[in-house]
């Protein structure tokens, strides 16, 4: 068995979310599968290398607005939030993630799927538990005991975990694809993978 | 006359130099001319956004190593610079360029060329105007004009002003290609610069 592809994401990202749209169809291409890899920008990005948020950081913020706008039209992805609306804690929705993952390895990228489409194509807030649990979830899950979870620490200890992990594997922007070992940052570098994979490297 | 693609670069930048050995070819390609226009990295990403080096931000930093040079073997281009070579000052470069792209507009590619081939094929300290002055100039310019010029206040007031007119237009990051009046930044955004002048935007 090759290696699965990891791909690393925040849910916050637009970039991320545009990229898990087409993860695991590049991964299938090359006969491999995907392991997804919640991070978290609040960390990398902040307290790592002392940076500011994407859409706060002047100049930058503004291009960024107009690029993920130009990449939905380009690529007629559903989208339906509002770039500016507020971000809210990014916790809710990663530690949601996390902690199907370690329960259903199988389900990981269906709840991420799931948390997409309810944070950035029916625009909700996603900012609490109670909130992330009401959206619709894999077939047989209890809302009740995904909020209940998430009120917990085991499913905050799972998270850090593997933003730790990402951390480690030198891992600092959504979208990130490991690729036996290679990292390739960024929705515009998927096509690079892809080259990567057929040419396994140069 | 459609209007000339303008392509801004900071000769500090690695992708800058990348995406000059590519921008001529794409415009040409669409019967179009490029304007180079230097702007300061120094100004934009660390004044203005108030961020740091690209290659000084943790995490970031190595990957842009990495990055850099899997793009130089993937595109074979000539590149004989350490990454971690000092960068000293790049004014008495984009100075000199500006300098000349106000005296002989029609050799703006040709020096920009020459002082990008000094800095990241030959891998010379151009920080001081003696060095810059040394290059290989084209042909008639004399090095002790040139050499000069740059200890005067002219060559500065030119860059200033090209500097300023790329904040006023929202350019904070090298290279950034302007199609009109749509911006692309990054080297990995040049097909998208090409299929935008294919299919006059979307």
């Amino acid at each position: 068995m090759p290696a699965p592809l990891h791909f690393y994401f925040d849910f916050i990202s637009p970039y991320g979310y545009l990229a898990s749209l087409r993860i695991e169809d590049l991964a299938k291409k090359h006969g491999r599968t995907v392991e997804w890899h919640a991070m978290l920008l609040g960390v990398s990005v902040l307290k790592v290398m002392g940076l500011k948020p994407l859409l706060d950081t002047p100049l930058k913020g503004d291009y960024a607005r107009r690029d993920v706008l130009r990449h939905v039209r380009k690529s007629k992805v559903p989208f339906g939030r509002d770039l500016d609306a507020p971000v809210g804690s990014p916790l809710p929705m990663a530690r949601a993630f996390s902690l199907v993952k370690h329960h259903h390895p199988h389900l990981q990228e269906l709840m991420a799927r799931l948390i997409y489409r309810a944070y950035w194509v029916q625009g909700l807030d996603l900012s609490t538990p109670e909130a992330v649990a009401r959206i619709r979830l894999p077939d047989g899950m209890s809302p009740a005991w995904l909020e209940s979870e998430l009120h917990g620490e085991f499913a905050a200890t799972l998270l850090r975990r593997e933003v730790d992990a990402s951390l480690r594997a030198g891992i600092f922007g959504s979208p990130t694809v490991v690729v036996d070992s290679e990292p390739f940052w960024g929705f515009d570098r998927l096509d690079d993978v892809d080259e990567w994979l057929t040419r396994a490297g140069w």
